[in-house]
């Protein structure tokens, strides 16, 4: 697996001349990237964008770690016994056009092959891999359609291909980092459990995100997972939860997807955080990733908007989580009094300063009674100072407490948030985003 | 209440030689987008900003239509004093230090005296009002910190100022736009009833949202949103659900916050649609903005993105709505094949370009088992061009079937989403967002 994830060498089968073909993309995405050798092979050019082309794998002299197959699904088993041949014993085949559109006698054929001769393959029917620390990058888009999210310590498994690719985007624009991502399509003979095991001892993966529609091999995904899960988090979102919906998965990916329940039932006792949306999974995610275990599921709220410290606090409540009674209230009041209202939620009202916000902060984590700060800022009170990301920062590295801030707003905000995420401190646009996550977290600690 | 929101000339009350007080902020703001006249009111300077001073309000000649006010508490009855002699009789008191810091008294002198002289207050302890259309703006905040969002036809109600602050902020990054923003803080004698019934007659509000904490006259509440909401749709988020919630909304408006369940029963029986957070709230909104009335429940799903189908087929069926059973699948199978999927989604796979949307999206709209259209658009797909707004936007035109887009990225697909909203199509970000509001929409059309 290490060879699909970490070659030094990587041949393109099925670079076209033109610029928006598939092979081309990734040919192109990779000549940028890749700091290893890269091979072209077309078997009817001389040369592709400044590039020898070479008619077989067979025919480049140096060995090829992995191979990269983006050419027309009838034609994929002969390369692929070409690769055998020259070696290759890993490679990612991008082509569609098999079990998902009904030729599964193709796909068992070409299963068999691969598992014959000691070969694996991503895919087919994917975009096989993105990886920010080999810098192998097969998805065919153009980084001008599809922003490549930064270097960072998410992996992202996903069943579909275009969703995945979307999120990536959406990623890259939030400035959430990612180690590596798969996109496993068909699953030919590597599934999400393979990708599991092997993401659990790469080290740059510290929470590991999965789409997925349905599990061939059942026995094999919980045995891994259940291992997998003590080591890092796995969060979770499961599509076709319904009959209807599952139908739908049948023609997407060739694979049935059962009983959600049943899912839901064997996540649980693998220990999976199984989330409900999209957003959920990566907001989940960016709060597991700072390693920090709650003792306790009692939160104080700190907020300088008396509304946000009511919703916020009726998604405590609805989400079972408790309230902390902090002890040390007359402290706090003395300084900070006449200007705030010393509860849970502690007020600091539209008046609020940084310094305000410090005192609170300090006495609320070394408080017993609180087991993890959740903190409203709404920066576009005229009070608040850009130092106050200092503040956070320096609070945040002194606890063992789970730190988390909620803000919401437009572009001066963004700046705010970018800092904040930059200094381990995990921020969220609203109070149900910060509350799910922090309920995900409590239970992945339980 | 049309003095408030369009007034022909304003008073300032307590404009302070400082740059950074609310008085001067809300003057400052003024100055630059007000078209009316604008009087600056300190008793201690001669020119503020290059204008000049006037010691009291009772010193200009000229007539005043409104004043806003923003002195300490324990002046602000001797201030509105002068302005009923003034003959002033609506104000802005943006003051706080009132009920909400337990000077009920305090609060009660200034409401008998208002109600005594026929006069109405927004206010106290609030942000006052934003008006796109007559350009009153009271906020506290300078544009390069909470940027205002555009002109438009969502009219927003806040109990609180905070999150009505750190909200507009968020809408004018969304390009939302808006027609009247009220912060009613106190409401010593203007409530929330006050101002729906003044915007259910503002031609320039198609739908009317709601953060609000309490009501103190339920009566008077459900039977105005009662006549409004047939006229216009109204979206209500409450805050202070929950007996501790309900502690905190006490020490920040000064109100009781009462039983959830008895409030969500009169919401429902008043005709208001009540969410469950503000992104719900906003993203209702602009769906209910188009004014587009579903015939039914059923939705049919396009899509380039297979997972995204299935997610979006999964929020369709756990939210009790339906999908739609195409009666000219054979038609539209014939011009897609062998590139698509017909069926519920229509999954026109990432091979998808801007023409198979058209004829799946045409053949849709066609269809009488269809009566809500989502499209899923994953625009990072090569085969995907910028034509393609004009191809939804003219199918979107030509149709009275609500038009929905779900679309998730980073910058380019940014780009998209404006382009779209700009011709009045809603996009939103994942399937769930979608998905909640449409079930709102149908809600309210029931």
């Amino acid at each position: 697996m290490d060879k699909i994830f970490n070659p030094k060498s990587i041949a393109v089968i099925g670079v076209s001349k033109s610029k928006d073909k598939v092979g081309r993309v990734i040919f192109e995405n990779l000549k940028k990237t890749f700091k290893g050798k890269l091979y072209c092979i077309n078997p009817h050019e001389k040369s592709i964008s400044g590039k020898k082309c070479y008619t077989s794998v067979l025919n480049v002299k140096e060995k090829i770690d992995m191979a990269v197959i983006a050419i027309p699904a009838l034609k994929v088993i002969d390369v692929v016994k070409e690769c055998n041949k020259k070696g290759i014993k890993s490679v990612v085949i991008i082509t569609a056009g098999f079990s998902e559109i009904g030729k599964n006698n193709l796909e068992l054929e070409l299963k068999d092959y691969l598992d014959k001769n000691n070969m694996i393959a991503v895919g087919p029917n994917c975009l096989g891999i993105l990886d920010n620390y080999s810098n192998v990058d097969t998805l065919f888009a153009y980084p001008d359609k599809l922003k490549r999210p930064k270097k960072g310590n998410l992996s992202f498994i996903s069943q579909s291909g275009a969703a995945g690719c979307a999120i990536l985007d959406m990623l890259s624009n939030n400035n959430t980092g990612i180690s590596k991502f798969v996109s496993y399509g068909n699953a030919v003979n590597v599934d999400e459990s393979d990708y599991l095991k092997y993401l659990s001892k790469d080290k740059n993966t510290k929470v590991i995100c999965v789409y997925l529609e349905a599990v061939e091999d059942g026995k094999k995904f919980m045995k891994i997972s259940r291992k997998v899960s003590k080591k890092k988090p796995i969060v979770l979102l499961k599509g076709g939860k319904f009959k209807e919906s599952e139908e739908a998965t049948l023609s997407h990916t060739g694979s049935m997807a059962g009983s959600s329940e049943v899912y839901s039932a064997a996540f649980k006792q693998s220990g999976i955080i199984e989330v409900n949306s999209i957003r959920e999974m990566f907001d989940t995610a960016k709060l597991l990733e700072k390693k920090k275990k709650p003792k306790g599921n009692k939160i104080q709220i700190i907020t300088n908007g008396g509304g946000y410290g009511i919703i916020t606090t009726d998604n405590v409540l609805k989400n079972n989580l408790k309230l902390s009674n902090i002890r040390n209230k007359e402290k706090i009041k003395k300084k900070l009094l006449p200007i705030a209202v010393v509860k849970n939620p502690i007020d600091l009202t539209g008046s609020a300063n940084d310094e305000h916000y410090k005192i609170a902060i300090e006495n609320s984590l070394k408080d017993k009674d609180v087991d993890i700060l959740v903190v409203i800022l709404l920066p576009q009170l005229p009070s608040i100072s850009k130092n106050i990301v200092n503040i956070f920062s320096n609070m945040n590295k002194l606890t063992k407490k789970p730190f988390v801030v909620i803000m919401t707003g437009g572009e001066s905000n963004k700046i705010y948030k970018e800092k904040l995420e930059e200094k381990d401190i995990p921020v969220y646009d609203f109070p149900n985003d910060a509350i799910n996550s922090i309920k995900n977290l409590i239970k992945y600690n339980q």
